[in-house]
């Protein structure tokens, strides 16, 4: 039996704010719980980017219960007019007597102003009730707040020798439906999805989201520094927005005759291979918070080697392919074993007869 | 990770529903999301009987986004007209094209109605989803809905043999303050609290809810043939409202001092001893529908031996007190051991060095 | 996969010394493993007072392999001429070149002995490796060689209202077939049962192992301080060794035909009542190292009272059988609750529809 | 609590045979408990080739205590004239009265014969208490014993894209501490362990168990098919045996050479590669019954290619050293997805940061 306390109510708040993972754009995931005199009167959570914010949403529930009330909110409330008003205002206004926060707004530039607005009312506030937790759940939000790149994530499917496809390309399935149904509820959590050309050469996957339930489709994003995608490639149709990343040594043609198929072209760099940083930065600057990218090994060895990735996903399917196959990761690896790319913070998930191996590279340890 | 689908959004709304355990009186703990293309577009929870319905929350959040949403409800939305419009209507009106519904209405007399309504408009309907922990967190409403008379469950803090105090009649404490804070989360949830009078005239408790955050005060109820209560006994402050129960026996003047102390006093039977089943016919009458019994030991034996009790919560502390201390369950027990009442569905739940063992009474065992 | 190193032989010892629970009578429990350069050649384990010790087993398994051999062994090897010439002797003979020992001899006056003869034969000797499981495996030989006092557990079966009968005595059963199957292991693994002469006067049990296989029997125990044991008990037949508890003020008549009967009888005190402490004493003399007392009520709280009890295992069954009937803890308790006697270190197990509560009288709080 | 049954000694009997793991060459592991009217009088396990089977050690330990006692034995016992006598032989002798056998013996054309012959002697004979334990233990001599043929494992420390070194070849170290030394505890079971030539030209490793305990050393093989092992390769040292699979393609002198420098050397077919099965059966021949196979990935792609491989131990570190290391699984593996090597069966346990991957290769998959 769960007990009536604080943590009770945030733990509610955590979960409300989780329902929404993945469609929130590059807002974070924030939950909130209005609680008057031992009663919830209001629940949210954000759900939309430029629509309420989670404290809106509760506050709209709990009228005017929510005078005197607490709130628990997952994140610090804003404090600046955005696309919507600022929460502390209307925190203040609604006369709440008492906010709950889980975890500071991670940026630096902002944190605290929240908090401060709040406590100069006289408001009584407090920091930290599952602050971890909260912060787990916006790892992402976290990074892209802060840096303006979006947090990068490598998801793919693995046999046990570390390949991606056999001798010949042929990678259906390599695992299993449960772990597929996990990699679509990835798709779905993320603001955009990212290929190189060549899984679009060899697999034409269209790269939607695919679920028992509908999901959201990320914006699918194309490596291509020479623009070989094909005119009539499915991840050009209009099931969902797509973006082609391309070098000035495209083609204009090309880039025109990409442009008619309807994805927007970004020229990264003027070198013979897609610049990626200016990539992400590029895609940062249009609202794309956080990446997933779903190979082949070249993509994922050139993010790696760049130290342009946050975390993986490795989902492994208990299967041997052997050496000519393609390996997941594609780049020029260290001399030295001591020099190999660590992975921290390692937690390991069972998708019926698959695994997941996720965990996050060391700092400092990139090619 | 959690995957995306129908589950998914069900356990959302029964987390929801679950967290307005205590605060909806009679009525059941429901929870609603609204989903729309794969986009979560509002979520409610009943929250107060009288007040909007889980779905009403939901939609209201939801707002044109209903439209062509599935809602996914923990209980059979209603179909009649009660203190507010039925919720059928309002999904239909909201233009919702799926219901997935975790639990009938628990009353034979209704259930199905509501998802007749919404099949006669064309939307889709599903039962079932996680049905079993939907009625488990109803249970008291699945009861009282249908009998009338109020969920009892026995909750007591015993010793290793099962006493409620010492031979002197001292109690303080038996748990810890786990077990403790376990026993107020109780209050918070249950319509009443129960005692008799030895324990009023023993203790003088004050029986309100007592947590680290602000608590709903369940009625007092004190069963008490002779009217033996004290006119200042803590429980007649007015921190909560107070029922007692009496027999014709109790001299007038005693009834009128209560009801001048502030409680209702209700009659139940001419007997020397207060009409159990009667009194709990009154308090269903009452719009209690869960009571939680806190001893001692001979109402705990006289609800037992009359078969009027349907859970037993009993916190153990590691300590024993000796024969002389008074018993948990006074009650003219069989002759013979397989004449035992029996619990049934037994769980065994830590808190801090306590521990408590929840089940119930297997059927046609009593006395 | 297990590792191979200190710890895999010292489990392996463990595991042998644990099997032979029951059967070592005031012997502790040894286990022996003897390695040579990689390889297993002997286990032991102590299987029976007056014969071989674990060490000789394994050493007599091993034969020539002992030379130069690592030996595991689970209590500091004996330097003393006992039954059997001391194991430390032996080791040394065999040309045995490390011995790892788990605990040390908990008998303060031999305590080490053992290790400094190895050590001066230029045995290297390491001390402790999983040596509290070593000593929790021997709670009972522990306090008895230091003491000569038995090692005393209460054993019973209780209803959640702390009884071990209904009002008319009716016990059987309380618990179902694996609780009873628990208990008739606790009887093969000590070396006396104890009940009060209620129990044999109510019951008639016969107090003998009776399990699946076949099991050591216990010497049976009835303390009968005014002899009124009937000459046909079944606690007097043949089975196993009875002793009868009794006072000064007992017949000698009775005494002579209990006696006549099959039974020692021990006169503990003068008064009305057994002397318990002195019984105690008398049953250590008699090489009685541990008591498992299985009831009733006035023997468990008579010895709870006196500070006899160093554990205690209570099996529930969830049912209530009421106040009239006989409780299993029958002593003058405490006036506070702060004065009640607390158990430590509690565990909790589920044998079917059953558990088992075990726990620790805490120190300084009887009576 | 462990009750006192059947299970609770064949346990005991299963426990004392795995602790001989790896010291039984090509022989089962067998613990066997004899228990005489409650009492175990005597534990035993097999120990070493061509010494006391478990019977014996047990009945020996025994002495006249077996008469009328009952056998716990994990394997059925034998009943033909080998390097010692029949075991069933010695247990009717002995008057043992009661046999509880875990598994039959796992060769067909001998299976029953001891069980038979304890029948035919009047004594009570069960099987299959715990058989599938006793099966999974023995593994590797149940394929051993009815096919001649060694019981293949392969054994590799991966990173997580299926590299068994850098690209320079640096593969100290992929593992941790904890891993490594579950791989010499893996060495310590095997009756030999094999690498490629390649192996000795890159690492030149000794190949001998070193942990912090003394560890039997496995025979090495070297699978050298131009016979390229320098005659100074440490794995020429004289710590253990070392057997060295060539082809008739060898230079005579070379042959020589390697015979000189202290290995056997057996030429496997007259291809320009050695006949791997054909080198399995000599090793057969010779009295291997288990190798653990430790690389590299040419050796075990050939042998998974080759269908010879009973299980797979694949201990993965969290890092990434790119496409152009070496693989561990170096074969033509299948066109289709569908076809690729599948393993079942799968457990992963967790040693420090790493982790291994346990599986078996699914019949009718290979290559
Ligand atoms: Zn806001
Ligand atoms: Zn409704
Ligand atoms: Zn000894
Ligand atoms: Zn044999």
């Amino acid at each position: 039996m769960e007990l009536l306390n604080d943590e009770f109510y945030m733990r509610l708040a955590l979960n409300a704010a989780a329902g929404a993972a993945g469609q929130t754009g590059i807002n974070p995931m924030v939950g909130c719980v209005v609680v008057n005199d031992g009663r919830i009167v209001g629940i949210g959570a954000h759900l939309k980017r430029g629509e309420g914010h989670a404290e809106v949403h509760a506050l709209n529930m709990a009228g005017d219960n929510a005078r005197g009330a607490a709130a628990y909110v997952t994140l610090e409330p804003c404090s600046h007019h955005g696309r919507t008003p600022p929460c502390s205002d209307r925190l203040i206004r609604e006369g709440v007597k008492r906010v709950v926060v889980a975890a500071m707004d991670p940026n630096p530039a902002v944190a605290g102003r929240g908090l401060e607005k709040l406590r100069a009312a006289g408001i009584d506030v407090e920091v930290g009730l599952l602050g971890e937790q909260s912060r787990k759940l916006n790892e992402a939000f976290n990074k892209y707040i802060v840096t303006g790149i979006p947090f990068v994530t490598i998801k793919t499917a693995l046999t046990l020798d570390g390949r991606i496809a056999t001798k010949t390309g042929s990678s259906k399935w390599i695992t299993g439906p449960a772990a597929r149904e996990a990699v679509h509820t990835l798709r779905h959590r993320h603001n955009a999805i990212m290929v190189g050309v060549g899984t679009v050469l060899a697999d034409d996957p269209e790269l939607t989201t695919r679920l028992s339930v509908p999901g959201l489709h990320p914006v699918r994003v194309v490596v291509d520094s020479m623009l070989r995608i094909p005119d009539h490639a499915r991840v050009l149709n209009g099931e969902a927005r797509t973006i082609v990343l391309t070098t000035a040594q495209a083609q204009a043609a090309r880039i025109e005759a990409v442009q008619a198929a309807g994805a927007e072209v970004i020229v990264c760099g003027d070198g013979p291979r897609v610049d990626l940083r200016a990539a992400l930065e590029e895609l940062g600057k249009r609202e794309i918070g956080s990446v997933l990218v779903e190979g082949g090994g070249v993509l994922n060895g050139s993010l790696l080697k760049a130290g342009l990735v946050d975390k993986l996903m490795l989902f492994y399917a208990p299967k041997l392919v052997g050496g000519a196959a393609p390996s997941g990761f594609e780049f020029d690896g260290p001399e030295a074993m001591s020099g190999a790319l660590q992975l921290e913070n390692v937690t390991i998930e069972r998708y019926g007869g698959d695994w997941c191996v996720t965990g996050y590279p060391a700092a400092g340890r990139e090619g």
